[in-house]
């Protein structure tokens, strides 16, 4: 039936390829995704004191997320490159968590959304604090890696539901 | 006071750096990582039966993952170049969730850990699994990103509690 | 005289360099090439009921050579870069030669054309190819890489003679 | 059949997987490898020419080649990581052919041979060949890709046969 | 006060950031830079009767410089990713310095300048040069990379005072 | 005569390889190299409130560099890969240049040198420096970028003279 849905990247002989986007129009596209670090209250502490006098955890991963970005196409098989024109990496603490949400936001006017620059810009975010603080807790985290809005392109406007 | 936790990748001023472990001894380290990939009953259907016939999802996302682990020290800004001897990604379904768990291991004689491997590989697995079956569903979520085990180095062996 | 055929990437003083396409008009360029991996009968034959029943030869075979055609310009150094928007690998059993055929078809809209992406995905498809088999057979030879069709762009339509 | 030859890259499931090394020895090891690009006598004469006043075709190609050798294992799945300790490209003119041959040599002390570094060497300086000259002749052919040499290793001293 | 200087990859909150470029238009840009290695006269002569003959070293870091135009993007942080379309690198001697002189020229049709790509590939060729040389001369220093022009843009025209 | 010096690099035929260090020992290795981002005083003292606050241009820079130094074989055409066991980068103002002052500590237990990886470190972090604050002031100069000291291997210590 015509309207099942269907997974674009397989081929009709079930080979994986990189979908054709050689006829979609050049739009400006959007992506926001998140994704948090859970850890204990004490680890938090620890990494917000050192960051409050040096920024340094919070900024190194925030340009671990940003340099992701733009290899997204060099780490998933099947994604266009695509020259992305803005990447912002927000990282909050979350008190009650306890932990760290990692916002990402990335943009381009392409063919293909940027959906995949945004969630991996967030989870090697995430992976960068998991490795600058993992001497003092191993049993860390990641959770809730999810895209939160997309615009632009055929798709529409997807605006994830629930606790964002 | 001495025994206080500290940040290793932090230097006395703040700055970041890549720790110094030119003297610590060269030994066989293994550390094996999960994470999983929550979706909606009717896309893990959808990506098992293709898979099933086809191999293609899961085949690409291992595939993902282990290329992944030997880019770990280009992602993550202050981990170690290492040479990796070992590298394996499984997937598997878990109708309960409903998702798919990805596990990784990854195996070095070096002078650290490849923990940061393990875990970049997972999560690259799982980032290939959400870009292949996106335009099916938006809304999938990565979730409990985590090192299960680890052995060798200094730091003994470390095994995750709970559910496992 | 001026209708000599010169080399473009060498500069009137002999040095290599990146040739300029900066004023060349933004088209749609599509190449096709192939290549062939030469192995013995037994050879073919274990491949092929490994990928009957699990794929991953030729599935790890095609995604390697989709990816490499993404670092294409990173590899030939005076490769420009673009953004393809399609990569497509395929490969088919040659019982009479006996051995693999590799097609790879890029697509871009761009300055200029594809033929190297082409050939370097069916390049490293067949390096993937010989390194997942040689364990079974080292005498394994690529033969025959070569451009079978080329589009768009000034020098027009490219077509191999002969028994592609 | 225990003795039956097995594609070691496929794991007991049938997944890919990097083959595990941890536990062979490190001994030096010696990986030669060839290749062949087939052009007209006329745009071999042309290279040729243009190399002996300028060196660049040729030059440029054994730099990309020998660059190549060090990119091997993010091209080639899975492939280990290894740090060669030399890597060396000659390319010979073959009036005969007509054409260019191509050899490298690749050694390392390690835990796995490096004949996928020597091959990836060749085939990267076979494509740079072409991509300086295709302006040219789009017609060339990169023929005879194989490993002629390798030592070092369980599997011993391996010699190609025939013509090399 | 608003007409204050500021460090535009740096956001309200004091974080990196790569700045959005989304809605800057598309325009032909074009970068110089420059820079010198320095080394002694015995030195300069031996790279000279070497190049003289062989064309080796400035050729190998012409090439250097080229290719790494192309990375820059993954070496600067919050540097956009391009796609340049034209690369030259010139390296001439003098006598004078003693040393070699670098120039690199980079062009694109795009959103945002080429400086870095064409100080990049400066910086790169001046690092090789003094790779293939420094089992000689220890001593060598690069000097000066600056830019030396740049066009397009809202920034406009750009020429360094002084010597250049 | 066997004393003339010769460029190692360059081969009988006066081809570019990369040099054998297959035989030489495994040793402890460590170089320390500079260079100078040469600014006005305004600039300088804007990159400093600026970092008073907020860290962002010197901890930015101090991970370019140090990511930079892992690249480096990449980077350089004819450097061996190595496994870098400590990265350091420190930026230092100095209001008499003006402008800052970088230094690069790069250690390793290998078979060759790692000057050329604190060069780079070195040069890429002046580099974003440079991309940082361009908006402010196009007119920097990178100067001075040399290697301070190198300890280890058969060539032994060497340190700079002059005003280091």
């Amino acid at each position: 039936m015509t309207d099942e849905p269907r997974l674009t990247h397989i081929g009709a002989a079930g080979e994986a390829r990189m979908v054709d986007v050689s006829d979609k129009a050049v739009t400006k596209r959007v992506a926001v995704a998140e994704g948090r670090v859970v850890m204990s209250a004490a680890t938090l502490d620890l990494v917000l004191r050192g960051d409050a006098k040096k920024g340094d955890v919070l900024g190194v991963a925030r340009v671990a997320g940003i340099m992701a970005a733009k290899k997204t196409h060099e780490l998933i098989p099947l994604c266009h490159p695509l020259m992305i024109t803005k990447a912002e990496v927000e990282i909050t603490p979350e008190p009650d968590l306890p932990g760290l949400r990692v916002v990402a936001t990335v943009q381009v006017g392409g063919q293909t959304g940027v959906e995949m620059e945004a969630l991996t810009a967030v989870s090697v975010a995430c992976l960068t604090i998991y490795d600058m603080v993992k001497a003092v807790e191993r049993g860390m985290r990641i959770e809730g890696v999810r895209l939160l809005e997309k615009q632009g392109g055929k798709s529409g406007h997807f605006r994830a539901g629930g606790d964002a």
